[in-house]
């Protein structure tokens, strides 16, 4: 598995990958994984070659009172079970890079965005918006895998796409539970 | 020159130029051409192949009290003016494949929108970063071009452009004025 930090690097890889007629399968994460990411990786990989993860820890999509600093986070841990599942790109871009001073701009979807988890959470989903929408400028994949449980993030981000036409599209993968029944997250 | 009108035409179009290692050079319009489009026009043929031009009359870049249906319409002298230039491929999609109903995303830049000509148009540059962002992804050009006429517009094009890591170069080209001095408008 290559693991990529610069922007640049990552877009020219990835631009390579495209000129030679690859179908990048992309799976966005901040990390810690579980069976829920495994699942979306394991689908990208039957279907997209190659599979990129990216692990970034977004701060934009945190409100002023969930701790950021506080999210959990091994890499180590992570980069094993990406490599056992055979995905061949990680991303891991780092925060100054992502949002260089000033930062101004951003991706924003009215309406659906302040209903649901967006009322306690009022800035999330545009920080989700935005990443995401850079993500994908940056790895420019064929295929985006998001996962059902964010059913709300999910049809946001899906409105997003179709609204700014950008050239992916969108499988929503179902969630993944324990055996209790409670969905992993 | 050949003219498209459907989106996902233009979408297919465009991909397969890219996969045929053309370089797309694009300059978004309003139509009305004056010899300020048209500089960039040349300037992108120098460049590029094919010039991909735009005509589009955004109607979210206009204030209420600015009249969208009276800005001057003229596709059949356009479309000489482009022919003559050689121009490869005008694309003149229609309001309502743009702005498919409900309509909810927006791309929007900070600090620099509000002021200059911000503030008697509060919505205008929204408007502007919104059309051209998504004309970006239907295009997917290798280089923008834009005038320095609209300074502060340019300027928040690249902003943009740079924020969101889209893939595209811009280039400011200059201002064509009037044998009296006036910037052409």
């Amino acid at each position: 598995m290559k693991q990529i930090t610069g922007i640049r690097k990552m877009q020219q890889h990835c631009a390579t990958l495209r000129a030679q007629g690859e179908k990048i399968g992309f799976v966005p994460t901040m990390g810690h994984l579980h069976e829920g990411h495994l699942s979306l990786v394991k689908r990208s990989k039957k279907e997209c070659s190659p599979t990129v993860v990216s692990i970034f820890v977004n701060p934009t999509q945190f409100a002023p009172h969930e701790d950021f600093d506080r999210y959990p986070r091994d890499i180590n841990r992570d980069k094993n079970l990406l490599k056992q599942l055979g995905a061949e790109v990680l991303f891991t871009p780092k925060t100054g890079q992502i949002y260089p001073e000033p930062f101004l701009t951003s991706v924003v979807v009215d309406g659906i965005t302040e209903i649901g988890e967006g009322v306690s959470r009022p800035k999330h989903f545009q920080g989700v918006t935005t990443i995401v929408g850079k993500l994908l400028n940056i790895i420019q994949p064929a295929v985006l895998y998001v996962g059902q449980k964010d059913i709300q993030q999910a049809v946001i981000l899906k409105k997003m796409i179709h609204d700014l036409n950008m050239p992916v599209s969108v499988k929503l993968c179902p969630t993944i539970r324990e055996k209790d029944g409670l969905a992993m997250s």
